[in-house]
């Protein structure tokens, strides 16, 4: 490094840093510590390695870059600016308000250049591997011999804090169990979190833990100015393709702050107006500017730019190539990038016929095993769980030395399960799902949020779906789980009440869309075999909600009941007509699609007029009262499951034909 | 060891495999692989080291042991049963059977001397973790110079499925870092989980990852023979008293199986009638017996409980000695474990003023302060957020080495925390609370869901309630939690509308029993400052909601809010008793208490016969149904947040006193 390349670099490094404790400090809220510690890593990654394009974030084969500590987004946010995104100064200077680019954390799809939705610790580090193992998985499927299209890197900045998360050590132990040697991990080590030294609160030996894992681990002693040890590292770390490789990097948090640096005061907190001063001042910078960004160090990153853009140009040419060679491949690529699916890609979908017994997990997993025929992009796997989930589908494991096999094994970590699959979902070119039982839904809640907060079309695959699943017991019986997941904006929770509906559910999720309107799909299915009660195609059933069986004469009561409860409501329903009673039987499996219909279908559905109405759910009753009214009775289990045979506990709890019969007639 | 005490050791040992495989059988649901294969070591701690009296199986002093993989609780059962505790051979045979003591997962409460409910795996791990602190912390409050009447080991078995959580990840790294010298896992590496081989999903060095959180990591290479490897590495890991200790122990899953040993055909399915004779020919047991427990093997074991009875003899002397010398520790004592608290602990609850304005965080600090006081048993902490949560309490930061100071550091580490105040509760003795930001309930849910399903009184602090915490953005701001926690049984959330609500909402909690009619609190707090509008005591707000102001005059409107929309509700009630509508205000802070209170109490809060009713909560309005009736309105925000400062968020999603107004306006 000349003198020149090297006060070259500590001018956009200090540019990162100043323009980063600019936007806090006049949001008057955010994060200075970590852009000021953090910059150096930052700055060398994105100078010296990251393949990107500015004028083209969406570029699929761009390397990826994930703050996993959301918190240093000013960073960030500095970053994009100077690298040539489409961030102008104004928004650096709109940090943290209303309508801006440049929200708290980092926001997918909401500011180009944001690679991941990160904030809540530990999920950044997993989605990067996720990202790698889209890699992996396309780089198999479509690079041919003299044609790789598919070859990038994914690079994560992690904290102290995200290492600490079990999301994290989870997905740790998997990139390396799968030897995912394109993902590199800069760990910021400054040992300082928000309530004071790291000391405080983990005493363990990072590197080693990640070694145990199978990761190369190398280390960065001075990364507050050793940009030369830090460019080599990355090189070592591209260089060893065998594993993930961690760069442990000891910084200081807060750096050049006279006051603050290291200590966890620069942490949370602007450093206010006179220590902001003196920290320009330390680094050689005009204590008077503010958002300052120099000629030359826009022009060094520049360079950067010029040189991604220049392997852009590149990768056009050998996409073109492939294209032409490949043509077949490419229709596949423009499908799956573009989130749509192939031509008559449900033409060899399952049905079922009337009478016939089948669990719903048993059902999707035909479906599925239909899909994955069609969509070779249709990707995911299970926490251990596949022989019991049924998501198993032709093609073999997943291996992540070679990319083949479509089966991803994620172990018992269904945490990271999650975030893997939203890391799938930021890569792009992947349709990815996640299956486990449903009481487990509970251990990846916090991915499942990122994935509704960024109206990702994430699947997830939930059995054993109420304490129908019988003696394993209250432990693992859902019964909050699906009100719980009700509550969560933009997620759609579809219980189908038997095969059929199980494949408008699939239809469902596939075709729905990322963005406006979108978001994932949870599946939720029963352990037990269930009777078809419904024609092919479960007519209906893709509006949310539909009568399944209108009453012989005018309609008395309502029965609604999703999942496994549309046959208990379907035998109330034939002894209460028996008895000379018109009940409808309303099928509900996803309430959230039936609440977007227009109120005209909805009236036809569930008309105000009849307030006779009884819901029959096999868990909380808490919520039914939208559906059921003032006047109407849900009938579920309001208390945790117990430990027997499933059509006893059922029984016990009190979720009959029998106890819907009574509450009609009691409303009658 | 004699050759007599080698068979007897076998005898015992293949007791406990065969009666569970019997049981599983019988049962025709379960897990045979891992009894078979963790019998020996479960005898050698039963056997050799844990000190327990099965007629006493609440002695506060007795060690600690827990099936961290609770899918083998058949070997728990049998363990019980041939130690002599309280489950007869009949509750063997109703294994997971309708209102048996044997219900598929292990049962806190349920089943005398199960010492914690497991299952979803890794958390008992991290229960374990709990106990051992809670031993840690006991014995510094009580123990006097010459008198040690808290002096126990923490013994687990975990499993390959446990150690992959990240649950038990983060409770690996808490407890090396506190250097938990009394607490001992047994690892049973099988190498097998229930979709197949191990080495499918994880390929890292466990022992080694242990070692890196600074554990002592001893190996038994012959799981399935060697008892007297097994029991001299616990006497090894117990004398080793700086440093938790892992065992890692290599068994056989199904072992002596002979069609299924080693594979995970044994783990989760019973074994057939002819391969339960099978295994039993090849164990040298009789192949037609059933449930046989040879005397021999019952007089064995006697030998242990004759131990145990004898500690325990020569701890209640002790104990008797310790409470002659400290009546008043003794007073202490008698009050932590009956779950009681000394009398007078909320004389010194500070109380607010009408017109003060203070962050309902803010004030629990305060009143945490005061309780600390008088409850010396009240132990907890926060995960990296204790400057933010306002939890940190006199007394200085718990050291694990010494015992001394109250203030648990978790680390970021928020599902761990979970788990581990679950230990604390299994544990007896403590109090325990943990706390952290309200979002981030999602990463310790499966934790509460324990908590919740035990009854136990753990207590929550989860600050930063709503979109009001502002610039942190939607990644950080709570909208779903609320209800998405109001679904779980047992669990009362408490979102107080001021300070003085908030001292009733710790008194709630503290005063909430274990067992029947209790459960976990979760009290709900707001960032920002809120305006005292209810006289100190808020009376009325014990019993989950109550009219906090009348109309002047008829009530035409009720309006119906929580927390931070109290004042919101206020307002509104103020512009439109302006214009001449009479509106009631009704403070709600927690559901589940007011469905407890009877008819004519919720019928004078809300009578039916007023339909006019708004609520008003900054979050889904998913849920408000419930109160507000067919035709009432709920205001709410149906979506994420967005990140600005806090009150310009409510506003512009639409949480103000204008749509209240209007929404009552709208409803006359």
């Amino acid at each position: 490094m000349t003198i020149t390349d090297a006060a070259l670099a500590q001018l956009a490094i200090n540019t990162i840093r100043t323009l980063s404790i600019d936007a806090v400090q006049k949001a008057n809220s955010g994060h200075p510590g970590l852009p000021l510690g953090a910059s150096p890593m930052a700055y060398t990654i994105w100078q010296r390695h990251l393949r990107f394009d500015p004028t083209a974030p969406g570029w699929a084969d761009r390397d990826r870059f994930v703050l996993s500590p959301g918190h240093g987004s000013a960073m960030l946010y500095s970053l994009l600016h100077l690298y040539g995104y489409d961030l102008p100064l104004d928004q650096l200077k709109s940090f943290r308000q209303w309508g801006s680019k440049t929200p708290g954390h980092p926001e997918w799809h909401h500011t180009a250049g944001v690679e991941a939705t990160t904030g809540p610790l530990g999920q950044g580090a997993a989605n990067a591997v996720g990202m790698a193992i889209a890699e992996k998985y396309l780089a198999t499927l479509w690079n041919r011999p003299g044609h790789t299209i598919v070859d990038h890197h994914t690079y994560a900045i992690v904290s102290d804090g995200d290492v600490m998360e079990g999301v994290a050590l989870e997905a740790a132990s998997l990139a390396g169990h799968l030897a995912l040697g394109k993902l590199i991990y800069l760990y910021d080590a400054n040992e300082v979190t928000l309530d004071g030294p790291l000391k405080l609160i983990m005493s363990e030996e990072v590197g080693a833990r990640y070694a145990a894992c199978g990761w190369q681990v190398l280390m960065v002693t001075d990364g507050d100015h050793d940009i030369g040890a830090l460019d080599r590292a990355i090189a070592e770390a591209i260089a060893d393709t065998s594993r993930p490789s961690l760069i442990v990097v000891r910084t200081t948090i807060g750096f050049g702050s006279p006051k603050k640096a290291g200590s966890s005061a620069a942490h949370g907190s602007p450093l206010g107006d006179a220590e902001v001063a003196a920290t320009k001042k330390a680094l050689g910078w005009d204590p008077a500017s503010s958002f300052e960004v120099p000629a030359a160090a826009r022009a060094h990153a520049g360079e950067a730019v010029a040189r991604g853009q220049a392997a852009h140009a590149a990768w056009r040419e050998r996409f073109a190539a492939w294209r032409a060679a490949h043509p077949e491949l490419a229709t596949q690529w423009d499908a799956a990038w573009a989130g749509q699916l192939p031509a008559g890609w449900d033409a060899a979908m399952p049905t079922w016929k009337l009478g016939e017994s089948v669990a719903t997990r048993s059902a999707s997993g035909k479906i599925m095993g239909a899909i994955a025929k069609t969509v070779p992009w249709f990707f995911g796997g299970d926490a251990d769980l596949g022989g019991s989930t049924k998501t198993i589908v032709p093609g073999g494991d997943f291996e992540g030395r070679t990319g083949e096999g479509r089966n991803l094994r994620f172990g018992i970590r269904e945490h990271a399960m999650g975030s893997i699959c939203n890391g799938f979902a930021y890569h792009g070119g992947l349709r990815g799902y996640a299956s486990t039982f449903f009481v487990f839904s509970d251990y990846m809640r916090p991915a499942v949020r990122i994935a509704a907060l960024n109206q990702q079309p994430v699947i997830y695959v939930w059995t054993h779906d109420s304490v129908g699943l019988g003696e394993d017991g209250p432990t693992h019986q859902p019964v909050e789980h699906l009100m719980s997941l009700r509550a969560m904006p933009h997620l759609w929770l579809i219980r189908p009440a038997d095969a059929n509906e199980t494949a408008v559910a699939w239809k469902l999720a596939l075709t729905r869309p990322t963005g406006a309107g979108g978001g994932p799909i949870g599946l939720v299915l029963s352990r037990q075999d269930l009777p078809v009660v419904t024609p092919a195609g479960a007519p209906g059933a893709e509006r949310g909600a539909y009568v399944l069986a209108e009453a012989t004469g005018p309609v008395r009561a309502i029965v609604i009941a999703t999942g496994s409860e549309v046959q208990t409501a379907l035998a109330a329903r034939t002894a209460l007509e028996a008895a000379g009673v018109g009940v409808r039987v309303v099928s509900m499996p996803c309430w959230e699609l039936f609440a977007e219909q227009d109120a005209a279908y909805r009236e036809s559905v569930l008309p105000a007029a009849i307030t006779a109405r009884v819901a029959v759910e096999a868990g909380v009753t808490f919520g039914w009262r939208e559906w059921v009214g003032t006047r109407g009775v849900a009938i579920g289990i309001d208390r945790f499951g117990a430990s027997a045979p499933g059509e006893e506990v059922l029984e016990k709890l009190g979720v009959s034909a029998e106890a819907v019969t009574a509450a009609v007639r009691g409303l009658l």
